[in-house]
């Protein structure tokens, strides 16, 4: 697939001292509950209700109608990088997420242990959810006794639970790999060098290291195998500072989020994880950056575990710390999700993302009706594509130049 | 890039007699006014808030979010054209500028007379914005003293102050040829013909033209060089007659927006500038024509200048006019604008343009709160992109086939 919008916008971009700020509430968006109206709708939020009456208004698609998207895709559409073009293989968000650094030589892999009976079929592709101590145990004992194939590091990190990363570190490697789990009990695990990937010499490799495992696992009681998937290299993909003329850094407390900034060449300037941390760190970033992404978790770990009124405080904890922001006066200031995560469904969604946007060249104020998702759908943003919501506070910021004479 | 939607319109285009006119109010869009309220908001528009109250309401997204045209691909949008697919060089835009009648086998490139140090080095880009006058002088001194190449015709039209347009006319000429404007100081003017530009013809004519100059020009006290960029053949498109199965004919008073016409292949039939004056003579064009492109320039003039109050005046002006124009009975009238032009900006904009279209199957009139940009983005015509409008257009006027059975 083409980029051809980011094409677009990015020929049409230039430098400037204005200061965008994209903060973003992970998973901000809900549905209603019981009548009772969404989080958004239930929470207390004087300082955001009073930003959306003078504020544009709108909706994202994080992906496409229907579409889910994982934190990846979310946040990767949010910085204007098109998630169905963009795409990014398993390995490198599990190694994103525990804040593993990968190299560019580097091929990872996600992998679960599980439990295969005498003859290798899989019986249980979790190995009954071993404890996390558990696993690097087994991690540990992997390490101790495999014979690396010439010229290659396996580098084993566990990641929780059954859940671990594996990276193979070496020149020449190619991540034409296929997954060796069966997604399914009752049949062994798959060659990773079976066609169409027969020609990567690498699979090969990786063929051999799972026979390897095999062996020393073999007197384990419940992880004695592992399924590896997700095989991919890290991308080299266009620069933000390159493809918006912007200097960008991030404000992100977790792994996930600073990793997924970095795929995209924005560094990380601070590490908060409270809402008045956020803020004011925001705004100390503002001196030296005319980007800023700020990550704000507990809106989508809340509502992942259920918790509707843990959802609707960590709202208001936001909407307490907002006068500091405000008070560091970005150009344009857009706050949003990277895709919804309603508490009844304890989930991402494809629910669209409502969209707050301050600005010098409004067509009004939107949002008299407060922040939520019903005053979002009928602003002046209307519905866009998330990838469409960074272009577009770059044309209200004097970053992007006419098309055409 | 390819055309389909246009391709997929044009296969089921059929003619009937029916008459759909677009008035093009230029740079019609606006933001707010500190609290006012946009120019449509703020003018008295009694006829054109009586037919918005009949007619259907929405907005146009010219080339895509955040993304803000030029005249140029404004109109070509408007005229079903995807901006994006045919994009037209600064050269030949310069031309339509002045109604310089460019022939199939010219080229066109715009020129900057600037000023160079005894170094060669480009000291001023714009040669101190010499007078039109001086610009003249140079111009004919140029054509005095050059020798063209063999078989090749050097035209040279003055544009206005440091600017002027610059038609190769020759057979076999190509427009494979780099802009020799370096886009900044200090540095010498580029070569026409570095890569990749290394493989034509015409570009190493223009460096030996270029050569001629400097030397005629040396004498100079501010334009002893020039600068030339946007080389670019008369495009060969679709034809709109063709494309649509309509007879089209424009109704515009100014050069720019004439020659646009006549790049898709329509013919201008009257050159009236007064809203009165456009009224009527497309009243007068619906005799014999099936379509009206109808041009109105001074709302997006007042508004480059930041005059608000202009803009609204003229927006008055046009609506005043606006009953003899309805007295002709187009069976579809459009009215909209080819981008958004806020005289808080004094430029082209990215925001969605209102646009207004009366019809015979609508679903009910969506402007009982008169036409604007709040009224419209609510309407039933939804946000579409420009390209869409006039198929939309066909649609209502029975010219458009059912696609498939």
């Amino acid at each position: 697939m083409e980029d051809a919008y980011g094409t677009l916008i990015s020929s049409l971009a230039v430098a400037n001292e204005r200061r965008i700020v994209l903060l973003v509430m992970d998973g901000l968006g809900d549905c209603d509950n019981d009548g009772a109206g969404t989080s958004l709708q239930q929470a207390r939020t004087p300082h955001l209700d009073a930003l959306a009456a003078r504020s544009a208004l709108g909706q994202t698609l994080p992906v496409a109608v229907g579409v889910t998207p994982g934190s990846g895709p979310g946040h990767l559409g949010l910085f204007g990088y098109d998630p169905l073009v963009y795409q990014v293989g398993r390995g490198v968000l599990s190694a994103l997420g525990i804040e593993f650094a990968l190299e560019d030589r580097d091929v990872a892999a996600r992998l679960n242990f599980c439990t295969i009976d005498t003859e290798g079929n899989v019986t249980d592709r979790r190995a009954g959810r071993i404890s996390d101590e558990e696993n690097r145990q087994v991690l540990a004992k992997i390490k101790e006794k495999i014979a690396p194939p010439a010229g290659v590091d396996i580098l084993l990190e566990t990641v929780a639970e059954h859940r671990a990363l594996m990276v193979l570190r070496g020149d020449g490697l190619d991540d034409d790999i296929g997954d060796t789990d069966p997604q399914a009990t009752g049949v062994p695990p798959l060659s990773a060098s079976r066609g169409p990937h027969d020609k990567s010499r690498t699979a090969k490799l990786v063929d051999e290291i799972i026979a390897q495992v095999r062996g020393i696992l073999a007197d384990e009681p419940k992880a004695n195998m592992i399924l590896a998937r997700g095989f991919a290299k890290y991308p080299t993909w266009p620069k933000f500072a390159e493809r918006y003329k912007m200097v960008p850094g991030a404000v992100a407390g977790y792994p996930m989020y600073r990793g997924v900034a970095r795929l995209v060449g924005i560094p990380v300037v601070s590490q908060p994880t409270s809402a008045a941390d956020i803020c004011s760190e925001t705004v100390k970033a503002m001196q030296d950056h005319t980007f800023i992404f700020a990550h704000f978790k507990y809106t989508d770990k809340t509502a992942e575990d259920g918790d509707l009124a843990g959802k609707i405080a960590r709202i208001e904890e936001m909407d307490t710390a907002l006068p500091t922001l405000l008070a560091g006066k970005p150009d344009v200031l857009i706050i949003t999700g990277d895709h919804s995560t309603p508490p009844s469904l304890k989930a991402h969604s494809w629910h669209p993302v409502p969209v707050l946007m301050s600005g010098p060249y409004l067509r009004g104020g939107d949002g008299a009706g407060g922040f939520n998702e019903i005053t979002s759908r009928a602003g002046q943003i209307g519905t866009i594509l998330a990838k469409e919501l960074i272009p577009l506070a770059m044309a209200h910021a004097g970053k992007l130049e006419k098309f055409g004479a």
